[in-house]
């Protein structure tokens, strides 16, 4: 019987933060949550993750000294050799912190770090719905679009560490702005955050739509409106799955994957965004390229963060 | 001193076939050069292109048996692994033809074939202005727009040997029609033939425009118009670079490359390219990946295509 091997996953996110024990054959056994409270700044919510980091360890069971390495995943820029994070949208004040490095000499253990889509690429790719796919690429579609290529079976960073930016790719060069300064991002067409705003900005013309009545008009409140039969809801979602559909052909003719995964809040959908997103994709891909390409949903569910992070601690350590 | 080893490099194109000597540190010992009289149709087509080896072999003054392998570049599917060509659009009549086979058995070596942008990819990668880029992209900028990615110092041909296809990404996923059959690619912005064709367009609205008089309205006849002060000419060719440049933003927050090279006939323009695309990539592009990532122009100009072949060869040969 080989050795059982652990790992400690750390995901950071604007919102929560939360960190488990990962064996090696990716059985978590434990998870520990609290809120970010990011808007105390970095040193406190440095603070309060590597309380929760403590947490977690205790409840698994598992000795510190048995566990090999940290794994972090983190949004932002991430310099992943230098352990660098940079300017992340929703943790104000974290300009250029070494977070690894705090990691390192907190918990006293190797310390590796990624941008927190690569982090749940590499997850999913060892544990989840990309296992056996050597050419693979992830997205996530929330708030923004995150992605994390896997090119013969290793995560891709280019040549900074800033690689896999899917969300930034142009589908519309000439049209909405995005948050990042650029215009027409992937992300401003087919994001959560898109397909609120396209109904958002179709309400005035359509005071009959059920989505008039809604306190929060988010994209759940629009895949809700859809499934009641909705007119309003359906035309925004069949203009956000064409859009989605068009990013993911574009990607399919640049890397001609074997597999996409998708994960985050917009694909708890199911196959009301899958079905049309294979069809359309279809109909924009050059054939043999798109009929050599699965697009399948995420596995690994809420615990994605901790199961990626650990797993980028796997892939960087050696055995 | 180190053996020299020679590789042969065949270059199909649509309008002519050209085969030289060339030896592993990428000098061109001769090269030949025939039209390819396409409509002909295969059979007819690879007698031509064997006769082209042939005359460049005799005049090289190298001994058949001293060649270790030819490279083979060429438009269309290509499936690198088996070595068949697949519907090249500008040669008629290619179905499954079996390339790299055939020239094996006429010539008793080695043959290995690649799409003519990947191999390209690989010449300026190899010998050219891609030299010491790890990662690295190739564009070639001609009718149409054709791309290579170097990864790892490798060329990255994705799962079934289709990648690369940059041509074929959105950019404006519900704008003009492409000749893939998709909608809004990028060649369908940024090639030659879409800066021909957005010039053609607007001139019945500018009829005093110099583009009015030409005989044929091609990318070169609008770069002459530009230099001449043309408004008509200038304004198009302004919204091209603007399309260019979105492309390559977009393949930046993909890549994170360090380098892109940019050829074909469009970069002839020289400055007059690079300055606004330079200037507008660095508007759209997250500004430390635009930083990471030099643009230049291809080195190998006119042999670019035998050159790329040939690197090709020597890249799948054992040493």
């Amino acid at each position: 019987m080989a050795d059982v091997r652990y790992f400690l996953g750390i995901d950071v996110g604007g919102t929560k933060l939360a960190a488990g024990v990962v064996d090696n054959d990716g059985r978590l056994l434990c998870a520990e949550r609290q809120p970010t409270q990011a808007a105390l700044g970095p040193e406190i919510v440095l603070e309060r993750l590597m309380a929760v980091c403590h947490a977690a360890i205790a409840s698994s069971g598992v000795q510190l000294s048995q566990i090999v390495a940290a794994g972090i995943g983190c949004p932002g820029l991430i310099d992943s050799v230098q352990g660098l994070v940079d300017l992340p949208g929703n943790l104000p004040g974290w300009d250029r912190v070494p977070l690894a490095a705090r990691v390192r000499e907190a918990l006293q253990m190797p310390a590796f770090l990624e941008n927190d889509a690569n982090a749940a690429a590499v997850g999913e790719h060892r544990f989840g719905a990309g296992r056996g796919a050597a050419d693979m690429l992830y997205l996530t579609l929330s708030t923004g679009i995150g992605g994390g290529i896997i090119i013969d079976n290793q995560l891709y960073r280019g040549s900074t560490g800033g690689g896999g930016e899917i969300g930034h790719m142009s589908l519309r060069y000439d049209g909405r702005p995005c948050v990042c300064g650029s215009i027409g991002c992937f992300e401003a067409y087919a994001s959560g955050t898109a397909l609120a705003a396209r109904a958002r900005e179709a309400l005035p013309t359509h005071p009959d739509s059920a989505l008039a009545m809604v306190r929060e008009l988010t994209a759940q409140a629009v895949v809700e409106a859809v499934r009641a039969g909705d007119a309003l809801a359906k035309r925004v979602w069949d203009e956000t799955m064409i859009a989605l559909a068009a990013g993911l052909a574009s990607l399919i003719h640049i890397f001609n994957p074997s597999r996409i995964v998708l994960g985050g809040g917009l694909t708890n959908a199911g196959e009301l965004l899958f079905e049309p997103v294979r069809r359309h994709v279809r109909t924009r891909a050059i054939r043999p390229l798109a009929e050599a390409c699965e697009i399948v949903p995420a596995q690994l569910g809420d615990n994605g963060g901790v199961l990626g992070a650990a797993a980028v601690g796997m892939a960087r350590s050696p055995v």
